[in-house]
């Protein structure tokens, strides 16, 4: 039975909260299947209060495929996105509602940017460690005083809820989600699959390439030219050896 | 006049390669407004054979609000993006001839990941250096000899065709011709607001958050606690001194 997953959205959201740590889940459970490590590891869903076209706050408009009332029984980790949009969410009483008493269903919750004002209207975050968009924790933290915010976190993890930093940050919240599901080997192609961004930590040796033809199952980020030896989920970034040719 | 930006889309595309550069371009026009350097620079559409929604390989489907043979006129920016989806586009006579028909229109032409292949096969890389995704630079240089691929960068600009790496590459690929368009702080802006992929290559004084209060010109990542001191379009990323609390 894969981990059902679900994305909440709303008006305005940033489409980049939502796309990036959905490509991260699909991608892993792609890796997953083709490295026999699992063979249905998430079932990636996207709820808005009505199916359909979702508007975001400067990107594309993106297609929710159900809706939050059609959502039944448990659910492995629920994600909340942020954007524009989340300031006026947080006094959408359906909305805010439906999250307060679908959360105990819920294996784990997630937000995304300022997604996190959503839980925190839903009390999910009472009392709780949380993060957000740099531009947002002071809001956060004057808006909800029960929220613990920490604004020098790429993520953060309390219990069974993590919140990230602003925007990309929710890919590597997500990837760190994968890695405590389907290990550190899985988590790393995946960004090695989403490359660059994927990069690499370690050094990189010459024989790097011909090194990781021997040895099949060695993970590799050839854009970087280089082996990658540990997963950068506790960093956004690392250095990559790539540069622009020009 | 805005600069128009224009994605061509086709079944399968990588919803990241689309959603991940259309946020760098519609960000930057937001930034640019702003802070006074520019009323309206850039009008962003995503064009596709039919207007309506688009397959993505592993993403949600996303709304194209144009069909190509809609498009008529001058065009800035037209950025091929890439995916799964790519090698049977090579084969869509009808999209391919498009490409070769339009690029003589277009001021500047791009594309992201496997978006090369289209370009390849429209002859718009014929004698230019170019990559794309490193898990296809072999095939790409092997399917369209006359394509000088480079694996290494992580974006290649060749007069006016740019050329991206895999993927979150685009991202970088799109800062670029932010900064190109402009300037670098419109683009260390932009890069800030999807933080923390923005973040910093500058040391980390103590004093940051302060001296950036008493300076609003300063840009600042405050995910990295830091200010930024240099563009890193040059690499994927570089160090985020934020990092996971658990």
């Amino acid at each position: 039975v894969p981990r059902r997953v679900v994305f909440v959205t709303y008006p305005r959201i940033t489409a980049l909260d939502l796309v990036g740590p959905h490509e991260v889940f699909t991608a892993a459970a792609e890796v997953a299947r083709r490295t026999g490590v699992e063979h249905d590891a998430y079932a990636v869903s996207i709820a808005a209060a009505e199916a359909g076209p979702v508007r975001t706050s400067r990107g594309p408009a993106i297609v929710a495929d159900r809706s939050l009332s059609s959502l039944r029984g448990a659910i492995d980790t629920l994600v909340v996105v942020g954007g524009e949009g989340a300031h006026d969410a947080v006094h959408d009483a359906r909305l805010v509602d439906w999250i307060r008493r679908t959360a105990p269903r819920c294996r784990r919750i997630a937000s995304v940017c300022t997604g996190s004002f959503l839980l925190a209207a839903a009390g999910v975050l009472d009392g709780r460690r949380a993060t957000t968009h740099w531009a947002s924790c002071d809001r956060l933290a004057s808006q909800f005083p029960r929220v613990r915010v920490e604004s020098d976190p790429i993520f953060v993890e309390d219990g069974d809820v993590w919140t990230s930093a602003g925007v990309t940050a929710g890919m590597d919240l997500a990837l760190a989600l994968v890695e405590a599901d389907l290990g550190r080997e899985v988590a790393l192609v995946t960004r090695a699959t989403l490359c660059c961004s994927s990069s690499v930590r370690a050094g990189r040796p010459s024989s790097v390439r011909s090194s990781a033809r021997s040895s099949p199952n060695a993970i590799r980020c050839a854009s970087c030219s280089a082996r990658s030896r540990s997963i950068p989920t506790a960093t956004t970034a690392s250095s990559c050896s790539r540069s622009a040719s020009r």
